[in-house]
């Protein structure tokens, strides 16, 4: 099936770069799907991505992308530019690139006349500069368009050119450039990624707790941040997926340690699904929120449908522990229910994570005859503040529960 | 308010480009909207966008980005990387790229300090890395997040750092940088976007009729292809808006003659909104479909939900156009509805655009006593030949429909 032909080098550590192509994409008409899909798909073929480049529909531009990408990379992947219409240049560009003259290929050009005449129709001459190829070119067959890959081998360097419609760019890369890659890496490199999730400590304390393991080079450490939550990311790149594993379980356990309690779970593990997972342990309960308007209880639905038997917004005349602790004391006999979840906070305009006062929120849990409060000196009304306190008031639940048990 | 200052440079045609910074872009774990939101923003301030890179959180990747990047454009915005973490590299990469020292700034550390008292805490050593500065750069303030912005001006031209997090970075765009971009390009230029949608004739035509206008400089002239529908884009580059509007309208005037009927509609209209438009004029109707299986009634609905006052999805035991205007007549009748549409197709798994066989669907209209039906040719049970499917039938609607009056 698989038409491609390598020498096969084994590298063991090969360069890949992305160009995507259109001008679409520099307008900020279109978001770059593709570049993230292949990204994804460079890294578990444990094949390394350090730039990704976009560049317009304009001759010139391609072919200098792409020449600085062979300077740079031992495989140019490029997404675009392949179409039948004077301003796809992707062809012309490659020949520029790597000092070959356009040819016209005809089987690809009696694949194409095929096509048409099976929908009734002659291809016009711009239907037949798809079947233009660079001296020497590898044509990747398209079975589900009419724009067929290319793959040029120079210089002990490859450019793919893969379509830009992405359902044929995927096929084409699962089915035919992967595979090449694969040969190509060996086979034997892996890269596996592994996300730990933690809620409740600073960006900056986290990264000082684990600023050793983030100058590592294999497996690499690094942080993201969003709204009071941060996720500590382990890559690892190895011969097989099992030694991947082994590496990213070392660094894990060196993780876990030093950030504890605050990691609450890990890859596709969200903070609202381990919250209702732990609260359904006691079965079902209720939620009132005031400044969180709705949303804790919405979050704890989507993932756990079954275990918010009820749900209210109020407006609660004081913002205080004791206020909150009697609310949830008595939602919860009122309801019959295991447990009552209250976030009451203020909503000020000048209030928040950047406003003049902080504002402030309490978070009370009534677990049978049980009530827990915790204060988290934060409120405000824009969305930002709004998003670090629902975190921070499920990361309250979270640890209550943690401390008590069903 | 606005603190950069800058030699009002007047550059007739300005050129910026875009590098996105951070391993997880690479990864593929985020999709970049970060570059599209900031492409659409440069376009709207007449600045010409030919390149945008994506580097990971390496220090010397990105300085060598920073590098090529000034080789080619008057000015560079970074977003991304200027956190307080270890693997936050932007500011110590443009240093190096312009060859200065990173000096921390007293103002940056007072600011920082005072913020985390008000938070309770005192800033740590890696929290006072966000007061480091290149020496001699202004310094973006950032009023909702904790890490700056820098314009660093370097051999005429331009460095701009902005974080990584979409809502602080655009909001320094919008609020500091694009006023000094407006400032640079002297106030003067536009750039605006139309395009033009049209539906039933391939790319490859489109390309054909208006290949002349491709190959224009300014209104420039693109294409897109989306299943059986292609975008033309006219774009404009004008001292001002209304100018712009001329160019364009110059443009669009040819485009229209030589597309003729198959322009459907411009910018945000689409092929549904102007069926439904065009089928309400006559009344309320019925929808029955069998190889789209719903989706033509629920596009129409989801944009003019009155106008479909039934639908349904059938079995058809023939395809043929006797049948579908049979049951167009019964349900317009049965329904005392103004209209009935039924679109009946084959679906076989080995029809479609690039199956065996193409398949069959025919579309009829009954619109009073008169019905038309037309065959597409087209039938298929792969989503991608039904998108065209559905584009087509709603298509025959529409053609139909100029004919006709109410």
């Amino acid at each position: 099936m698989n038409k491609i032909n390598a020498n096969t080098l084994e590298r063991a550590c090969m360069n890949a770069e992305i160009i995507t192509i259109g001008t679409e994409l520099l307008l900020g008409q279109i978001v770059d799907t593709n570049a993230a899909w292949l990204a994804q798909r460079l890294a578990a073929l444990g094949v390394n991505l350090y730039y990704k480049t976009t560049v317009g529909d304009n001759r010139e531009r391609i072919a200098n992308a792409i020449r600085l990408a062979m300077q740079r990379a031992d495989v140019v992947l490029t997404t675009g530019g392949l179409g039948p219409t004077v301003d796809d240049m992707t062809r012309e560009a490659i020949a520029d690139a790597t000092g070959r003259l356009l040819v016209r290929d005809p089987e690809l050009v009696a694949h194409i006349t095929a096509l048409f005449r099976r929908w009734g129709r002659e291809p016009s001459a711009n239907n037949l500069r798809q079947a233009d190829v660079p001296e020497g070119a590898q044509v990747l067959p398209n079975p589900i368009g009419t724009a067929p890959g290319l793959l040029v081998e120079h210089d002990g360097r490859y450019v793919i050119a893969m379509p830009g419609v992405p359902r044929e760019m995927k096929r084409m890369m699962d089915e035919q450039v992967a595979p090449f890659l694969r040969r190509l890496v060996g086979e034997d490199v892996v890269i596996k990624i592994r996300v730990l999730h933690t809620v409740g400590v600073g960006e900056s304390l986290i990264d000082e707790q684990i600023a050793d393991l983030e100058e590592g080079a294999n497996p690499t450490v690094g942080l993201a941040a969003h709204s009071g939550q941060v996720d500590v990311r382990i890559t690892a790149r190895a011969p097989n997926e099992k030694q991947a594993d082994v590496m990213i379980a070392q660094v894990e356990r060196v993780i876990r340690k030093r950030l504890g309690d605050a990691i609450y779970g890990a890859d596709d593990e969200t903070l609202e699904g381990v919250v209702a997972q732990a609260l359904a342990r006691f079965g079902r309960g209720v939620v009132i929120e005031s400044n969180t308007r709705g949303e804790i209880a919405a979050r704890l639905r989507a993932v756990a449908p079954e275990v918010v038997q009820a749900a209210e917004v109020v407006q609660p005349e004081a913002v205080s522990c004791a206020e909150a602790e009697r609310w949830a004391q008595d939602a919860r006999e009122a309801h019959g229910a295991a447990w009552a979840l209250v976030v009451l906070g203020t909503a000020g305009a000048n209030e928040g994570l950047y406003g003049e006062q902080r504002g402030e929120t309490v978070v009370a849990l009534a677990l049978g005859e049980q009530v827990h409060c915790k204060a988290l000196g934060l409120g405000g009304a824009d969305e930002h503040s709004l998003s670090w306190v629902r975190n921070r008031a499920l990361d309250v639940v979270r640890r209550t529960l943690l401390m008590a048990s069903p």
